[in-house]
């Protein structure tokens, strides 16, 4: 017993889902996927396996709510005042995402969005462009130059995940910057 | 018996190896990742599994070399007289590659490829450099503005591949084409 509080409202069910994302970060990060099973999974955040299967009904559909959870609870979301400074916090975010513990994951995160289907993938491609398209709108009603949200995705996010696939060329902040940068003159 | 000659050289390994990625291409086609086992490959190829695990030594090792065939068997190397020509139709091959039949493949054999330790990712990498690289080395001798093989990665490939990752935006030859213009404008 404790006197703080708990670090997710919703009790039982949020630690649950706590627990086991952390197991899955964690398990991936040590063995690869090979080793990571329902299990494995279960084992390592304390919880019964049918507690798993129950709430995500199966391995790959557990791996897709870890990945959307990255994107819609890791990163909050920048307000800098302009698009050129959201856009540079915003890829910045993604840069440190992608390269710390959980980037070993990502790869297979994307194989598991891929074979689900088209409505787990429209429903992951929705959080990240809702994200996106708040920044978007606010730059737009400042009278601000604005990019679209497949050009972002086409111009900064595909080369950070790409050099991180395929172990060419490095990702940092910096990077970040210069992709946003070279985005951005294009905008109209 | 026939007449024709074998398609490739080499006899029955030749033809062990063909029949196998042939068989892998396949079943990912039908069912995806989950129902595509050695066992079945096996089957599906007509050989044994045994000759699959002496061969390969796994199945993670077989989607790697499935992949690196697509990269260097697949795909002959323009050679068109100038490099915009050259990278234009090295792009439409790639768009065609990603879309066709084999495209849902991919983002598994990325996944496999990017959980296959360094060395397995640099013989990838390089592959797909080294025809880059004679793309360019040609264009330098020729006396035009070149680019680097990471910035056809980050400005050509990387948005293709994503783009059919996420099923977002399409993927054609006139968006390849595209992709390669601006990516040229900044050849010096």
């Amino acid at each position: 017993m404790t006197n703080e509080p708990a670090r997710r409202p919703g009790g039982r069910s949020a630690r649950v889902r706590a627990a086991v994302h952390a197991a899955v970060a964690e398990l991936i990060a040590e063995r690869g996927y090979g080793g990571c099973t329902v299990k494995d999974i279960a084992a390592r955040a304390g919880v019964a396996d049918t507690s798993i299967y129950r709430r995500w009904g199966d391995l790959n559909a557990l791996l897709i709510d870890v990945a959307l959870a990255r994107l819609t609870d890791g990163s909050p979301l920048p307000d800098t005042g302009d698009l050129p400074g959201d856009l540079t916090a915003y890829a910045a975010q993604v840069a440190r995402d992608i390269t710390g513990p959980a980037g070993p994951a990502i790869p297979r995160l994307m194989a598991a969005l891929s074979e689900a289907g088209t409505t787990a993938r429209a429903a992951f491609v929705e959080a990240r462009s809702h994200q996106l398209n708040t920044m978007l709108t606010r730059a737009h009603d400042r009278g601000e130059p604005v990019i679209t949200t497949v050009e972002i995705l086409d111009h900064v996010l595909a080369p950070m995940y790409t050099r991180v696939l395929f172990g060419v060329g490095g990702v940092d902040e910096k990077y970040a910057a210069d992709l946003v940068k070279r985005a951005l003159e294009r905008a109209s």
